[in-house]
């Protein structure tokens, strides 16, 4: 597949949306897993509202809109202090433990390495700070350039683009299955770190490897450079 | 507003999805509303990906592809028998007990009735012939005809198109909050039946009424003609 350069799902793959379930635990005891779960689901679920209807807002203010619902919807009383104290930690998420060795691996092969992600420019400046990942990546691709959230095939393009390469010759890594499909269809080769041993998407569409961890990503790019 | 027309959402909306909870209770004992709320969560969630990546396929396969994930993810053997058993439910929905009554007294009262879904045509007219609603509506909307799922912009257009009147002109009624922000954003006057006490979407958008069935329909229907 000449695999030339790797574009990276940021939320979810390189920083763990989870980790905010022991301040989520701590501010609302018993409460901090559901209230995870059903944020992380609404705010993809916003993001692909806004997309359907062209109504793009920075994934920023999508994922404090998802925060005031899912408290809400779970009967917590979220405080201006604790959505902010939220919000904080969704800016500094940890990162997998395996992830900076991998990158930087990578990175010393010789590939040009991006991130692909609907947050905005200045939530993964952040993130990335945050984890250290300072000077790994040639781009920080953010869906706000096209002002439509993935799976929109704009925001997909926007790899190819900056790289000047097709998209089957960059290899699209994302833990979240239907990001890993959806970019199959588009046209890339594609790897789903499957952390959680979830089944596949039944969406008529597999990505071309798989594996439990970034760190699987090495073996498979070795075999399809 | 002057509404002239009314456009149901089918789902949810007229025919309870959630019925096929107590085959699935059957099938698989202590675990029917978990299926069916995955099941659902999941059949539109690839609605949703496959018009984001013009990958449209029928309703009634999407249905069933979202049933083949949620037994995958809940671990639950599902036989061909089982499978049958459960889409055949799905074909024959059970309707919320007003909406006969209802439906009878707006068609009366002189208003263009009609179903805008993402059902496949056979789908919808085997809900509506299982209902005992055949006759009530003018037309049976199926996004089929666009290739994609709500809530793109050219599935709303079809019944603008069809009455012949600005969007503004009819009452969208979903029960589906999502559905009925995303109507008002498109431009119709819209109707949220809050069938489960369920908190507002945090989307910026609120639709111009509410109730709890849809009975409450009518009384709005009256101050906005």
């Amino acid at each position: 597949m000449s695999i030339q350069a790797i574009a990276f799902d940021a939320y979810g793959t390189l920083f763990d949306v989870y980790s905010i379930r022991e301040l989520g635990e701590k501010l609302f005891p018993g409460r901090g897993m559901a209230l995870a779960e059903l944020w992380r689901d609404k705010q993809i679920e916003y993001t692909r509202l806004r997309t359907m209807c062209s109504m793009y807002k920075p994934f920023w203010e999508v994922t404090q809109d998802a925060l005031v619902f899912s408290c809400n919807k779970l009967g917590l009383a979220l405080t201006l202090d604790a959505q902010n104290a939220l919000m904080g930690q969704y800016a500094r998420l940890q990162a997998f433990p395996e992830n900076l060795g991998v990158l930087q691996q990578l990175r010393a092969s010789g590939l040009k390495l991006s991130i692909l992600s609907n947050g905005n420019p200045h939530m993964l400046q952040s993130a990335v700070d945050a984890a250290g990942m300072q000077g790994l990546f040639s781009h920080l691709l953010s869906v706000e350039a096209v002002k439509k959230f993935k799976t929109a095939p704009e925001a997909y393009q926007m790899a190819p683009d900056v790289f000047g390469l097709p998209a089957k010759n960059i290899l699209f890594v994302s833990s979240n299955c239907w990001d890993a499909c959806c970019a199959t269809w588009f046209g890339y080769t594609t790897f789903w770190v499957n952390r959680a041993s979830a089944p596949l998407e039944e969406l008529g569409v597999v990505p071309h490897g798989q594996g439990r961890s970034l760190t699987d990503v090495v073996d498979f790019v070795e075999k399809n450079r």
